[in-house]
């Protein structure tokens, strides 16, 4: 198959034309017009509005983590492919007009900069376990975390963007609330979905692990089911589908990491619901046209209750 | 003056125990709370409300830009002690092997990876002018651009973060409209705070270009008064006030690096007038306290029209 036939062309250019993207100039990073924005803001508000009952307490994180942090969560020896590391510049006058030489003659003068101790977060959650390190009350705590995620992937397929925000709700509690919380919120992040016209899967799945040990870490986390997927047919004539959600039981991981324990004493486990907001949004316009005025009116009731578009 | 002293040390410490902000574990580098992300979004809504009449074109922007767009800007000539390049893994088994017995030696091991081709954007509106490479319609194009900004100049002062949030409207046109669309929008954005119970002024200002040579363009800046900024007094016992947003004329410097043109065929002017959206959060907290609730009916009623906090 050319590049051209892939099904992925096709939607990128729909999507490009209608000005939903614009491309920035790297595989995975675009901008986000404003048809992309009137319906990320209406989905995030159905999001949160979907599981208020949870009554979580809400953080907010930035796309950088420091890099203390991001050690505790190991994420580099499982994803290194997908690592991002933040170099500065410390130097001087002199150091400056050598980078500005080394610039002018066309050479990568990035590599005169030094690591920062700060990373990209990979993850919505990762911030949040190092704010709750100690003991947890009786009944666990729920929260509603929204991050800028950075994955070093760069791909053509406008579903996999290297830069994305992930929308969750957490808890921290005991193994049996945090399985709980994954497996009574999940079928309810499908029966929003579907409310919204998208079909969807649920299924057990595994993180893309580096490597030969990755690929023993996969099997081990499929075996334990920890991890599930909801996937929707974005590209109807691909066998695959694609993520847009998922749901996770990180059993001690994160609680041995952080030092976080549950209110008897034990380390806490730990799940979470992540909604992919980029993704989520684009099937939206995958499935229903690049006109949201010709969307559906039960799809665009559920979105805007006052039926404003 | 001691540390604890520091004017900068009661008021983090105010929006900590308040649950405003949290540490994340290096200067600058906040997960934002449940109070702050309401104030956030109300003040959100108030800005572009406030600038409705404008019409502009909605774009979003991720955190990171490819480094071929930020080589047009020229940032780094000016600001490399702000600059942010991301560096990433692209090695196999062995050279993860590697990686990870340089890691368990408690060795840098960010060292051994390799510049990725991608900048942390340093601000909102640098993507935006990618776009417009070409020509402009007669009366030039108005657009609104949101994206999280990256600047290293890490601070225990919560008032400088690492990243933040710079809200634009920004115009692509002539030297005429460029300038009249700086000078119409800052004294309304003035304005906008000052409803929001702020003492605001509008002052001349410079960019924090770097060096020797920077000092003598921030004069030429100044001298041609390209920048101003609404600055606040944060600190009541501080000499400075701290500047929460900034109008900017920046002649034909974008027109010339990403080849846009005005509809008479010359080099296309640009300006913006910029909110510092995190910075403005906080100065409303310190202003009015930690507790939404108790703020003037005035401030909160301009906020939420509802009046439902």
């Amino acid at each position: 198959m050319s590049t051209a036939e892939q099904p992925w062309a096709a939607l990128r250019q729909r999507l490009i034309d209608a000005a939903v993207l614009a491309e920035l100039g790297e595989p995975g990073m675009f901008a986000l017009g404003g048809k992309f924005n009137q319906v990320f803001d209406a989905l995030d508000d159905l999001y949160v509005h979907t599981f208020a009952d949870l009554d979580a307490e809400s953080w907010r994180f930035p796309p950088v983590e420091p890099k203390s942090l991001f050690e505790k969560t190991d994420y580099v020896a499982s994803f290194p492919q997908l690592t991002g590391s933040l170099s500065v510049f410390t130097g001087d006058n002199r150091e400056h007009a050598e980078l500005l030489r080394v610039r002018a003659a066309g050479e990568p003068w990035e590599e005169l900069l030094h690591p920062g101790g700060l990373m990209m977060s990979p993850a919505a959650c990762h911030p949040l376990y190092a704010l709750l390190t100690g003991t947890l009350p009786e009944a666990g705590r729920t929260f509603d975390v929204l991050g800028s995620c950075f994955r070093h992937e760069p791909s053509p397929d406008p579903m996999r963007m290297q830069t994305f925000r992930m929308h969750e709700f957490v808890h921290a509690g005991t193994a049996e609330s945090a399985q709980a919380h994954r497996d009574s919120t999940a079928p309810r992040l499908v029966a929003m979905l579907e409310s919204l016209g998208l079909e969807i899967e649920y299924v057990p799945a595994n993180d893309p692990f580096f490597g030969r040990t990755g690929r023993i870490m996969a099997a081990n986390q499929r075996e334990a089911a920890l991890k599930f997927e909801l996937t929707t047919k974005v590209y109807q004539d691909q066998a695959g589908a694609t993520a847009i959600g998922s749901a996770n039981y990180h059993n001690d991981h994160f609680g041995t990491a952080f030092g976080i324990n549950s209110a008897d004493g034990q380390v806490a486990h730990t799940a979470c619901l992540g909604l992919g907001m980029e993704r989520t949004v684009l099937a939206l316009f995958a499935r229903h046209g690049m006109n949201i005025s010709d969307w559906p009116q039960s799809v665009r009731s559920v979105l805007w209750k006052a039926n404003e578009h």
